[in-house]
Parts: C-alpha cells; structure tokens; sequence
C-alpha cells in the first residue's frame, strides 16, 4: 500500500495487556483486538512473563507475533512499529497492563503526534495482583519503588527511604524486584531484603531490621502462586522457588482483617496479632 | 452427594476477575476456570461495570450466573457460597481485580477457616488502569483515597488531607468516586471536585484550587474511555458522560514526559510545561 504525503494516517496502535504468567492472562477484548490486527508484536523486556510461550501465544492469536526488544523500543524509539501503524493495525502485547512503563507511554506520545490512533486494552497487573493477594488493604499503600540490583561500592537508598516515608505515615510499601530478562537476572526476596538490611546498617533507623515483619510473593498469577509472610531473619530462608518474586514491608501498625489475612493466607506468626491497633 | 462430619473438604472457592466495562475484560484463565466451575456466582455491587451484561457473561460461561446483593455478601456473610463451596467447585466473579475491596479478603478467609480451598485468578483494575491512561508515573503515585457522597452538615476531609500529604511529598494521588450501585447514583469528576473545593474553602491551604490542574478519567476498560487533563474551574464544566468517573489530582511538579503526555493524550492546557522540573 502507497501513502503520499497528504494522505491521511489510516493505521492504529493499540496496546494489548498480556497480565500476569501466561499467555492465559490477556483478556477476552485483547484477544479479540490481536486477532483483528495486521501486524503484532510483543515487548517482554520489561517483565517476566514466567510461563509464556510465544508459540502458544501465536497459535491463540492465529497469526505470528514479532518479539521486539530494548534496542528496537528505545534506541531505535519504536520506529518499525510506528512505520507499519502509519498504515495498518497494529498491536503492540506488553506484560501486566500497558502503560506503566514508561517506554510505552513514549511511544504511544510519538505515535499520537504523528496522527496514529492510539487505543488501550488492559489486563491485570502486579501492582493490584500483589496488593491483593497479600491481604494487606490497597488504601494503605504508599508510593512503590523498585529495588535495583547491587552495583560496587555503592549503597542505593531511595528503597529504604521510600519505606520509611511510608512507615512514617502508617503505610504499607510495594517493592518491585530488579529483573534484567536479557541478562536471565531476577531479583529475589532474599536479595531484596539484603539490599534493605545493608541500608540499615549504615543508617541505623529502625526501617527494616531482621525483626520487621515482611511479604514475599512469587509468580503471582501462576497455579502455584506464592505467598508468605514472616520476620526479614526468617523471610530471607525462605525458598520461594522461581522468579518473579515481589516484596512487601508492612506497616508497623496493621488493621484486623490485615493480619488474620497474612496469619491464614500468608502464614504470618499468630503473635503479629499485637501489631493490630 | 452427602457429607460427613469427618469427611475432608473437597470444594474450592475461585476469585476470578472480570476486569474492566464488560464481560470481555475478563482473563482467558478467568473464563476458563468458570467454564469448569459448579456453580458461578458474580457480585457487581462494589464497582459499576457500564457494559456488562449477565446474559452474555452466562452465553461465555455456559452456564447460569447467581448475582449476590450486599445483603448475601455482607449480612449473611456469604454464607450461601460458602456451604456450596465446601463439596464442590465454586465460583465468585467480581469486577476488576479480586480481593482489592475487604468484603472479599473477608470472604476468603471464612473459606480458608473452614478448610475450603482458595484460588485467585486476576484481571485488569482501575487502579493501575487509570494511572496508565494518564500518562502519570506510576511510582510518583502516593497513597489512593475514596471521596464519598457528601453527608448533609458535614465536611469529610479525609480525601483532601491525603492529598495535602501526597503533594507535600511530590506525589500524585488517584481519587476513586463514590458509587451506590443499588441506588444507580455514581459520582461525577465534578462532584468530587466540589468536594475537595469544600474543604479547602474552610482550610485555605492552597491543596485543589480552581486553578490546580486535575485529570478526569472515565469509563476505563471501554471503547470510549476518556481523559482529560484541565484546571479544575474548566475541568468541572467537562461532559465527561456516563459513569464510572475517576479522578487524579497531580503533584505539583510533573516531569517532562508526564507533562507531555497529559497535553497530547489528555488535551491539557500548554503552559502546564511550567510546571515540570
């Protein structure tokens, strides 16, 4: 198809949410949308989708579906997906809902100023999925913040800083783990909890100590999701099996239903009943 | 099929979401699991699901769908679904993402007590839905907070103070607007404006004025979601249409890529670049 230079854009760009684990985690309209499309691709950089196959994936959608990676999406800006959607359908598939990252949201910002009709169809995501599964009340969450890996020789405090803002106000933290998919590197509970405990030395707050009651949760969205609570010292034994794991440091105060629900759902010691005000 | 009193347990109880909008904001694994089901329930009172209907969600499924009232949920405890649930394979479908709202942590947890198996499949939620759509950053957001239908003679100051506190913070607080589905009546972004104008005319802190800049989102998970960014004097003359409505209020400072994306994405005024860092 030949475009000239006066010719109205007739593609679209839509990005589709693939969810959590699988490829059983879009949603009924994704599907709808991806089957309908000219061209799809699929961004799985940003987040582990543990048990996703792309050829199952592509035998969901009947048609082939184009893994992009990083280089394509930042260094190159997404330009051979904004080159096609300037003249056909376009779908973009991009682990838990779209538009958290903020690599879809530049492209989406490119695509709408060069006349691209953009759309979103959502699906679920970590930050809702965590927040429930653990029991802890979705209005108590403060900010989230992600803990990266270690680099040499420096301490990265934003973490632990996050947290004792939030603590300060009576708040629960959502701590996204580094992942890193190119380099198979994913962060776990034990080493997010150490990147924590280093902090601590150094500053000597109270924030998280071997002490503090912490959630662990693994492969949210999986049959075999995980899902345990206990003291930092004990929490970091815990084998939570394979990634992604996610954290979670309460609150020092917990609500009633807050800790019946970690004591039974997440198998939290009975005494943390005294944390409740 | 009869139980006896020592006989094991050998029911289970899924949480699945239905997303957003409609019946088609549901997961492939969500609508799975209900086609497997012996029963399925779904209770669409904690949140307004604009399209959905139940004769299609039952075509989908294949089988009859129970809604339950808050009076089922709430009064008597779920009872009902709990004694179904404790020999043979129960379904609970719920708008959004399962177990956000205490009713159903609630629920889970008498089910988990009595020995009855728990599952959770997820789906999309306006949580990490409307913040994506905005274009806002994820991390910058601080704690969410409900802004309920005015009581007469009283001013509820509970949203405004956590909006104080989150700006004070540089964050961006995400409104959710009180619904009644039982009574049909859904709060508008302008509402929940007046609302926050009310307490700052008696506090004078400078927390939403008519001139803050204020997003309005509305029906999430649709076709015809919409969002738009504006002062709020301008925002609250908007026809945002029918219900849900969700609103934003930002921090006071936005970076460079939120700011443009409210202007392309949420048709916000230019000069609101002044107000990135």
């Amino acid at each position: 198809m030949e475009r000239g230079g006066l010719d109205p854009i007739l593609g679209e760009l839509t990005f589709i949410g693939l969810g959590l684990f699988d490829e059983l985690g879009i949603s009924l309209r994704g599907l709808e949308e991806a089957k309908k499309a000219d061209y799809v691709y699929a961004e799985l950089y940003t987040s582990l989708m543990g048990g996703l196959s792309i050829e199952s994936l592509q035998n969901l959608i009947g048609k082939e579906v184009h893994v992009v990676d990083r280089r394509l999406m930042e260094d190159e800006s997404g330009e051979p997906i904004l080159e096609k959607a300037e003249e056909s359908r376009v779908v973009l598939l991009v682990p838990g809902d779209p538009l958290i990252a903020t690599t879809h949201i530049d492209l989406r910002l490119r695509a709408e100023r060069r006349g691209i009709r953009t759309r979103v169809v959502h699906a679920a995501s970590i930050l809702s999925a965590a927040t429930g599964l653990s029991g802890l009340q979705n209005y108590r969450f403060g900010r989230n913040v992600t803990i990266p890996f270690p680099e040499p020789g420096f301490v990265y405090e934003t973490p632990y800083e996050v947290i004792r803002e939030n603590r300060g106000r009576d708040l629960h933290t959502l701590c996204f783990l580094d992942i890193r998919v190119e380099e198979g590197r994913f962060m776990t509970v034990k080493e997010g909890l150490e990147a924590l405990l280093k902090v601590e030395e150094e500053k000597k707050l109270g924030v998280v100590t071997p002490r503090s009651l912490a959630v662990g949760v693994a492969r949210v969205g999986s049959d075999n999701a995980v899902v345990k609570a206990d003291y930092v010292e004990r929490l970091m034994g815990y084998n939570f099996g394979p990634p992604p794991h996610t954290l979670i440091i309460p609150a020092g105060r917990l609500h009633f239903v807050e800790a019946e629900a970690l004591i039974t759902l997440a198998g939290a010691p009975a005494e943390i009943r005294e944390m409740v005000t």
